[in-house]
């Protein structure tokens, strides 16, 4: 089975909104083990909306409709679904009750447009909406299924996950059914090419997961997917896979699945209660600001001194002047001792410094815009590292707290 | 002229990622005047996206496809239109060039799938990738206008403004052409609803240009939006709107287009040879990230100390533990020691402490969650004011950054 996630709504082509439903319907469908192969936004037209749901009828085997189900004249969804399937709209008088007592709540008089909100295909079951005034509809006509939900997200969602989902399982998918499963490796201090490289017989050849690799922000992404019943199934798929990359790469995986770097990270901190602190000139508070992302963060996370001038630098973070001068406020040896002196000022367990160039300007051939120092101290390491980052001054910050969480994950890792 | 944006990536159709170049390249178009009447996303699938494409092809004068530029097998996007236009790829000896520059930078070897970056239709021009490795494509066969641009934003958004933009203007706009022109005016210390009621009249009868409010980060913005062939008779048309708006409710507004508070909040700061620091707990360098966002930002800020423990607070801003002990972390008081403390420390002209309980633990009935004290010391004003924010921790943190810019902002202005 196919699907086809029709989105209509002209503020969505007039990029006003992002259309996160299709997201969202996806990412749902996908876990049930639908393939979906289309998605399609159009505007609040007919001609084009029944041209749309046509081509959908023809490619897909499911085709979920959003938006457009508003009481306004601009509300065509329904209407226009009826039409090309050539099938009446019934108002059904029980919903009407409710959209009365919903419309109440809200302090709005029913009118008569109201009508069409609670006006349904005759074969159809309505899809209740718990946090608005404008219900679903799911109906299978010919083999094809099409269901239609409101446009907004708070809306859409929940009637999606307690409703549409049990339809669909009720009615399409039978006992036994197979559900997509996707493992995601994280992986530091590896290029995507490498790690392509080192697995590349195992892409080429496996079908049963599927491996694909592609890059996140700061990491290289594994992905292993299969079909399986449920989890315990999917594990048992992979592990022949799993193991073998765990084999060839397994030290460079920092997390999996939705973790990020810098959750392993916190939970290393906290489980071996160590408390952190930072010195920050090019990123300028966003890696303390990225270091207390976590509630409770105030268990590991002590402090920062922001120096962007030299005498910040000296004066709080201890930094010697000789060091300014002879390495520049842009080297190894600056953001060691920036690192260190943020331990010492702060009394934390490691000192994280980051000194850099975020541009646009300010770089010379030696030290070019992008190049970021990171140094890590503890009482039992001491390491820096030196970066060139590409990109805008964001890009180059984001970039440069990235590697400062890596640093960091990896000394934790090791000790 | 209609366009369509097909997507190409089944990382979109798994819903592993938000098609955001579909929102941003209508959101130029429609400043453009080109109407996009579709919105598709396909898999990297040869046989799915040239049934995409020859669909594009038949109802869309204007086709721009994202994704699928890289040099791997997955990547088709160029290969399929080309095939399906019954044109040649052909290989470009100076972009070969720049492409083995720029993979030598990033240290990636030129390797055989490489070529397939650099190859083109021939009628078309390169569109220059300056943030990445695969260039763009745009060429005009049959009347009929097909785009290429790469799928990640950070590459596609720079390629679509600095040279998709001119050459659509270039090829396929006249002289006369209207494009839609949007003027926003950015007002602070105003809801949403106080701006719309002291403007009700307008927003009512004016229908050139028409008058929209919606709900920024810390703003409230009026959009005013008209046709016009220039600027400057689209200034010409807005005037006596925007006059009359100015007169009733103009000592609010803060910032206008894509100015943002803390873009006047720095030009105040160059202009007044005035330089700030941050002293902050909930937000822990939000803050100071924010005010070193523009370049040059050093002119202004000195540095700031994140003190996120009580001891840090005594330690590095000398906030007395008197004052801790009596009113609380969280506190008018404590805030306003922050800010004289790290005025003082950093020898900066003002000093701003944020103090507050960022959730979603902490809170009590006297002081919860979403309650944050800002304060602002320089030698000529000191003030401090509580806030109570609704929202998830995140979003607790942004607000406080932007009531932080705004409190500075007054100052500044006032000054």
């Amino acid at each position: 089975m196919n699907a086809e996630i029709v989105a209509v709504g002209t503020e969505i082509l007039l990029g006003q909104i992002l259309n996160s439903n299709a997201k969202y319907i996806s990412e749902k469908l996908a876990e049930l083990g639908i393939d979906v192969f289309y998605h399609t936004s159009v505007g609040d037209n007919r001609h084009r909306l029944t041209e749309a749901v046509r081509i959908a009828h023809d490619r897909s085997d499911l085709v979920i409709l959003t938006g457009g189900l508003g009481p306004t004249g601009d509300d065509l969804t329904k209407e226009t679904l009826a039409e090309f399937l050539q099938k009446p709209l019934e108002v059904r008088s029980e919903e009407v009750e409710i959209l009365k007592a919903a419309l109440a709540k809200r302090n709005i008089a029913f009118r008569d447009g109201h009508y069409k909100q609670v006006a349904f295909i005759p074969e159809s079951s309505v899809l209740k909406n718990d946090y608005g005034t404008s219900p679903g509809m799911a109906v299978q006509l010919d083999k094809k299924v099409y269901i239609v939900l409101p446009g907004p997200p708070r809306e859409m969602e929940p009637m999606f996950l307690n409703y549409t989902v049990p339809w669909l399982t009720a009615h399409l998918l039978g006992s036994g059914h197979q559900k997509i499963f996707s493992k995601v490796l994280k992986l530091v201090e590896m290029t995507e090419s490498a790690v392509e490289e080192s697995i590349k017989d195992l892409i080429d050849t496996q079908t049963t997961p599927t491996i694909a690799t592609l890059l996140g922000p700061g990491v290289v992404i594994v992905r292993l997917t299969a079909r399986a019943c449920d989890e315990t199934e999917f594990q048992e798929i992979i592990k022949p896979v799993r193991d073998e990359i765990e084999k060839r790469i397994g030290r460079y995986i920092a997390a999996e699945d939705k973790e990020t770097v810098w959750d392993n990270a916190a939970t290393l901190l906290t489980k071996r209660s160590l408390t952190v602190s930072t010195a920050e000139s090019c990123t300028a508070g966003l890696l303390s600001a990225s270091f207390t992302k976590l509630p409770g963060s105030s268990e590991y996370f002590t402090g920062a001194i922001i120096a962007y001038s030299n005498e910040i630098k000296e004066k709080l973070l201890g930094v010697p002047a000789a060091i300014l001068e002879k390495h520049g406020a842009v080297s190894e040896e600056t953001a060691r001792a920036m690192a260190a002196g943020v331990r010492k000022v702060t009394g934390s367990s490691v000192g994280i410094g980051v000194t850099g160039i975020a541009g646009p300007d300010g770089g010379t051939k030696e030290k070019p815009v992008g190049m970021v120092c990171i140094a890590l101290d503890a009482q039992d390491q001491q390491t820096a590292k030196t970066f060139y980052f590409n990109g805008k001054r964001e890009t180059i910050r984001e970039m440069s707290v990235n590697r400062a969480q890596i640093l960091l994950y990896n000394y934790l890792k090791e000790g």
